[in-house]
Formats: structure tokens, sequence, C-alpha cells
């Protein structure tokens, strides 16, 4: 697959590509909050505050519908750089993959059916402790279940994130298993000295290594719930976690519950791994034996500034949109150019919606 | 497959068999509520009101668990007649066929994940109507969503249902599309009377032909999502209505919302055949062309009690009993005398859990 690159444990990684290539893929979404998002100057992910609880829901009706019902419009920055949702959805599209939503602690709810877990939101970690412990366990029994129904009837299950300031958390999860993490932000200019101070003051709060404990102080609903689903899912069937930051947490805290390495890989976008304020390939291979996909997305070559500046170091990764992409060329053979031009039409499919 | 007989459109039904022996399945039961089952009478679907509305989601967490957690106990009769979760989990467990539960409006939410819709529980249609028309369009476009996603990953969609007072619903949207319809009970007698009773009357609040104001008025919100399920579903795959009474009345809507025959199937229990009150292979002739296949149970064989009284007139069905012990026979090549053995011991299993 000439637009897929293989990093980390590479042989690893080509034997994966062999065990799913022509096959079954199920997109799941996985979307939360923490309201560490809240804290000025952590996401670009809604254009502002009001806006940011809506992100998650919004993604998800974008995927369903091509348009959001929870708000009036497609989440976007003002100056047009549109969600990732837009990178994921063209390519699930385009390959027939089936999506399903999992509520894991949303603030809003989507118009649409999907799998609900009764787990809340997610706190500020900067103020407390993200979630209790009980919630915890319940995010990773729920998860265990999700993943052991959805990785039942296909291939390769793709597990996306969406959650407002989740790579703050993330951030706080590996550092309080002791990964030597430098993440990724979807600003230009990374927030590291903020998220680190946040996450460091949140790290003092507790002295324990219980793994729950840990991520119950300084994580978010969505990492128990994916991991869960990880552990079981990776049982019976292959895991691609498609995303950066986020996904790296989740493979440090399912180091702690367990989970079948050999079928499981991370698929991301080329931007995460050429984010030089981040060191994605080194972190992973710190907390386990896992290949890194890489969708070597084409949006640098774009006529449309707001999907050119993906490749400027703005979002970089989201809502799936790397494994997506990665599924969509492994299922039916996509090319990346093929995939640009699909995205361009969707986004000039949407920007002529949002005028009228 | 000696423990199914094929009743309706025989040849339609041994093609049916033939498209799905030894395929994947997938079951899904959803779970709703309609006010209709707290007059007094119409069910025995719980052992008493204040417990009636739990029976849903504690038939879901039974599948699931073993166990129920919303209440403390198996839904079961004051003189040990179980709910016929017990044959489905039975037949589910041995035949590993993966389960989804769906909520369409239960009162009562069960401690797992399960699909949401949004909808809420019925009204009571003797005092007006089970749901407004837009929660009627809602639901089919929720369960249209639903069956594309669960069609997609199975061979075989199996569609069961836990809604207490079903059976006076369903007897209203039969008679509201003109169906001569004599529906069975999950009592040994059958309230006849009181179910005419109570649906002329709601037939009588309005005059229109509109399936939509039809089944708003005489219907529950279980009807209009499993429609809008085998809506989708069957025009991908194969879709069995594990059911009775209910599942007429949802072919007599879907009729009007369409949906492809040639993939339809309902699977029953003998029970529902055997039963005199009720007029059930008739009644399916009446609305189109699918076959009901008929799992042939040994239920009158059991040494205990409980389980015998479903061949004495009691329960009869439910929870999708018939259509899982038929996926199971397919799937596998489970008999009737297997799933007894089994069934008898999950018995003794659940009543020896309740004794400590």
């Amino acid at each position: 697959m000439q637009d897929i690159e293989v990093l980390g444990c590479v042989q690893q990684g080509i034997d994966f590509i062999k065990k799913i290539k022509k096959k079954n893929f199920l997109f799941s979404l996985v979307i939360s909050y923490t309201e560490t998002c809240e804290i000025p100057g952590i996401t670009v992910a809604g254009a502002n505050l009001d806006f940011v609880k809506f992100t998650p829901a919004a993604d998800a009706e974008f995927l369903h519908y091509g348009n959001c019902k929870c708000i009036d419009v497609i989440p976007m920055t003002p100056d047009g750089k549109p969600t990732p949702a837009i990178l994921t959805k063209v390519a699930l599209e385009a390959a027939s993959i089936p999506t399903i939503i999992i509520n894991a602690g949303s603030k809003v709810l989507p118009n649409l059916p999907y799998l609900e877990t009764g787990i809340k939101p997610g706190k500020n970690i900067a103020l407390e402790a993200g979630l209790d412990r009980d919630s915890v366990t319940r995010a990773v029994e729920y998860g265990r279940i999700i993943g052991r129904f959805l990785g039942s009837s296909t291939d390769c299950l793709v597990i996306g994130e969406s959650i407002p300031g989740g790579t703050t958390t993330a951030l706080g999860v590996l550092k309080g298993f002791d990964v030597n993490a430098k993440v990724s932000s979807s600003m230009l200019s990374n927030p590291v000295k903020l998220k680190n101070k946040i996450v460091d003051s949140a790290l003092k709060r507790f002295d324990t290594d219980d793994p729950f404990t840990v991520l119950a102080n300084v994580g978010d609903p969505m990492i128990p719930t994916v991991s869960g689903m990880l552990s079981s899912a990776s049982e019976s069937t292959n895991v691609l976690l498609a995303g950066g930051t986020q996904m790296a947490a989740i493979l440090a805290f399912s180091k702690k519950i367990g989970f079948k390495e050999k079928n499981t890989a991370i698929g991301t976008t080329s931007y995460i791994i050429e984010d030089k304020t981040a060191n994605f390939v080194e972190m992973i291979k710190q907390i386990c034996d896992v290949p890194i996909l890489v969708a070597k997305l084409k949006l640098a070559e774009s006529e449309i500034s707001g999907l050119r500046s993906y490749a400027e170091g703005f979002v970089k990764e989201g809502v799936g949109a790397g494994g997506a992409s990665i599924a969509s060329m492994l299922k039916i053979g996509l090319d990346s150019s093929t995939l640009l031009s699909l995205t361009e039409k969707e986004y000039q499919r949407i920007t002529l919606q949002s005028q009228t």
C-alpha cells in the first residue's frame, strides 16, 4: 500500500496489514468530554467555549448525516479549518464502512442512535480528579462488553475518538504511567507548557501506582472506555486504534488491564508523525510492541487553505481520520490522491451548504 | 432441521433456511414500555404492577449477565414461571450468538451498554394516543439507522422484543390496519374481551388511513422502531422477526413503509401456533408473504413445572425466545432436546441463585 507507511514494529505492522487487507471493517467513534477543555488556550476544537461542548456530538452527526443537528454549522474554525470528521466521513463513505457512535460522557447527546454507557462527563483535572475510580471501573467493564459485541462481527474494529481537551488528559495518563511523553495539539503553537503545568499539578494530588486511581485522577472517560473495548475486541479480531496522542494514553492504560498486542495497531495521519513538538513513535515504543500505520495524506497539495492547514500543523488528526483513511485504503484500495479529491468535494459541499 | 417447522409460505421458508444455515447470526432485543400494561389484568409479565416496568431492563440484564441488576431477582411469577428470556439466553449462549440491546422507550434503563434512541415510553392507549406522530417518524428513522448498521455485519439479524402489555397495542395496530386479528397472551386465560374493548375504543379516537397516525394512536414505541430496523436491514441481509403477535403488527405497519419480503421470516415458538384463542398463521397470511419458522420446543417434557407451563398455555413466547432457539438450531445444529436440557440446568442455576 503505497500511501500507508509502517513505523515502530515494522514486521508486525506488515503482518497486521496482510490480515485485514480487503476484509471487512467497522468504524466506532467514542464521543466524550472533559471539563479540562474549558481551560483557556487548551484546544482549538470548536470555535469558542460555548461551542466546544457540542463538538463531539456534532462530529458524530456529521459522520452520519453529512450535516449537524445539535448545532447549525459543521465544526470549523472561523478561518475555515474544518473538523477532521470531514476526512473520516469521506473515507468511510467511499469504502462503505459501517459506523457506530459510542457515548462515553459527551456533554451534548447526538441526534442519532448511539451506544450509551451511562458514563458522566469528566471533570477539569486542573481542579480535581477527572473521574471517580468507580467510573473508571465501569467504563472499562462497559467498554469490554461493547468491544466484545463489535469485535464479534468484523475483521477489523477501528476505534476513533472525539473529546475536546483530550490531549491534555492523555498527557496526564502518559506521565502518570511514567511514559516520557511529548503530546501533539490541535493548534499550531502547541501549548506544551500549559499542558505540563496542569498535568504536573494534577499528578501531585495522589501517590499510588494503582492504574485505576492514576487514570481516575488525570484521565477522562474516553480512555478507560476505549481501553475496555480494545481489551475484549483484540481477543477475537483486529483492532486499529485511530488517533494520535490519545491512543498512546489508551495503550499505556491497556497494558495494565490487558489486551492482545498481536491483533492491535495504531492508525494515524502523517501530520502526527511530523509534529516536532511531539515524539509519537518514540512514545509508543516505550509503551508496548504495537505497530503504527501512517496514512500519508496529501492535504498539502490541496488548493483549499482550510485543508492545507492540516499539513501546516493545525488539527492534524481526530475523529479517527487517520485510521478511517487507512481502513478505506485497505478495504477497497483507495489512494491518497482520490481521498484528497473526495475531501475537497466534500469541503465545497459543506461550505456551500453553510452559505445557503 | 427436524425441530423447525415451516408454516405459511413454505417454499420461501425453506429457501430462507438454506440462506442462513450455518451462517452468522446477530440477536437484537428491543426493550420498550407502554402504559397500557398498567391496565389491571392485561399482562403476566412481572409479578405485580410495581415490578412490571422493570421487566424489559431485567430481561436485557439477564441475557447479558445471567442475573438482573435493576432488580434483585430474575423475572418469574410467584409460582415459578420464568421469563422467556431464559430460553433466549440458553440458545444464544450455546450458539455464541452476539447480542445487542436497543432501548426504544423502556421506563427503566438496563445496567449495560445499549443502543439509545431517545424515544419516550408509550402512553396507555385506553386513555390517549400511545405516542405522538413525530415520535413514530423518529422511531422509524432511528430504527432504519440501527437496522442498516446491524444488518451490515451479519448474515441474519434476529430481532426480539420485551414490552409488557405489547400484545394489546399489537392488536390495536393489527385492527387499525384492518387485519382480522386474534392475538395471543402471556396468560392462560387470554383477556380477549378486555383487549378488544381497549382497542376498539382507541380506534374510535381517529378516522384516517395514514399509517403513522394509526400507529401513533393505538401502538407503542417498539413497533415503529422494529419496523424501521426491518426496513433497512432486509435490504442488505436476512431478518428473523423473533416473536408472535407483536411481529404480526410490525409486518402490518412495515408493509406500509416498505421492506424486503424475500429476506424476511418470522421465528416463533410452537406455543404461539398452538394457541387456540389466537389465529397467528392466518393473520400473517392476511398481511404479507412472509414464512413462519416454528421452533418445536420440548418444554412439555420437562420435569420442571415452571417450564412445562409454557406448553400449557402460559407465557408462550417473548424476548425473542422462539427466534433465538431457531438461530441456535440453524447456526450450530442444536436440537430441542439439547435446548431443553440446557434450559433446565439454567432454571436450576437461577432458582438456586435466588435462594442464596
